[in-house]
């Protein structure tokens, strides 16, 4: 009897698999997984387009995790409102995989599942009046601050250990109290990220009704 | 003769062996230490509080690239002008060490230097009039988006390859011409946090004058 062949889920396997090696060790090789699958390396290679395209199966793995249903235009979502459903989704997902960050965030994007969920953001955003110049520096902004904030939130919630020399420091920990110290940080950031974009977004406007 | 005591070289080596594997795959531990430097394990432990004795070593390292000489009060710089000069200071500094990141971030401050760092920056917002309960979040939100951008521009120049599915985003790409696109994104979000920050302060002192 022909054995079976199962290709999306070898694919799926691989990527489960490499995804659990970057939240241990924050890398991988492609020989280790083969080694966490029991199969030759190069039965891994047949299925994935070399390690770049393993980056891209654990990236659609984590993306899968954010809803970007409040993207789609036709939702009629207001564009800050649904940048904001997008920005709380997006950092969920990478709360849960912190040691993906930095290997995602370091190579080329190219998972077309991905790509679409950008090509939503820029929809959106152009829908709203924003000038194309700042379409990407809004959207790389957002990312940037939405990512240091993942990682944060996978910090302790003491993060510093005040001393008598640093008496102020300590004053100013005492009054934030206890528990959400990351979230306070990222909807400060969220918020003032979102005015910003308006002011930008009526400066474009004032110019496109001037123009 | 008796070996002449180095304490303090040591610890250097140590951190600066630590720094570099740190630099080269993201993780490090204490054996890999004493075997770049060819001692034993023990002897590592006899110089450092440990593992967390080793990233404070790191972060140390690091925080040193940064320009604090803003951050201090008597220098009379205004208070936005000095969280910016320190910002990009502190991006440049981590930019160069993007893998020290998450573990920098995801381990609790202990080293005095960096304490005193803080300590510097609380004390200027609270002179320029913040609201106590705000200091934190405000510098947390800072370093968020400083660290995320700090990994950005570990990335490539090219960070999205689009496709036909995709005109949108690829138009966009293109608005914003070759070189920059991480230096775009991080001047916006900068932007964005000091001119909040300055809604911010001005609320507090409305508040403080109406006490």
């Amino acid at each position: 009897m022909a054995r079976p062949r199962t290709p999306l889920l070898d694919r799926q396997r691989i990527a489960a698999t490499a995804l659990q090696l970057v939240a241990e060790q924050g890398e991988f090789s492609v020989p280790q997984i083969a080694r966490a699958l029991g199969v030759q390396t190069g039965s891994v290679y047949h299925h994935v387009d070399g390690r770049a395209g393993v980056i891209e199966l654990i990236r659609e793995l984590v993306c899968d995790l954010i809803t970007d249903d409040a993207l789609t235009l036709t939702r009629g979502t207001p564009w800050d409102r649904a940048l904001e459903e997008w920005a709380r989704s997006y950092r969920a997902a990478f709360a849960a995989y912190p040691r993906a960050i930095p290997l995602l965030m370091t190579n080329p994007v190219r998972a077309p599942k991905v790509l679409a969920h950008y090509e939503h953001a820029v929809a959106l955003l152009l829908a709203a009046g924003f000038a194309e110049p700042d379409v990407m520096p809004l959207l790389t902004a957002l990312e940037n601050l939405i990512l240091g904030s993942a990682l944060d939130l996978a910090a302790p919630e003491t993060m510093w250990e005040p001393t008598s020399e640093t008496p102020l420091l300590a004053g100013a920990l005492a009054a934030v109290g206890r528990g959400g110290r990351a979230d306070a940080a990222f909807d400060l950031a969220l918020a003032a990220f979102l005015s910003y974009a308006r002011t930008l977004r009526d400066g474009a406007a004032f110019r496109g009704a001037g123009a």
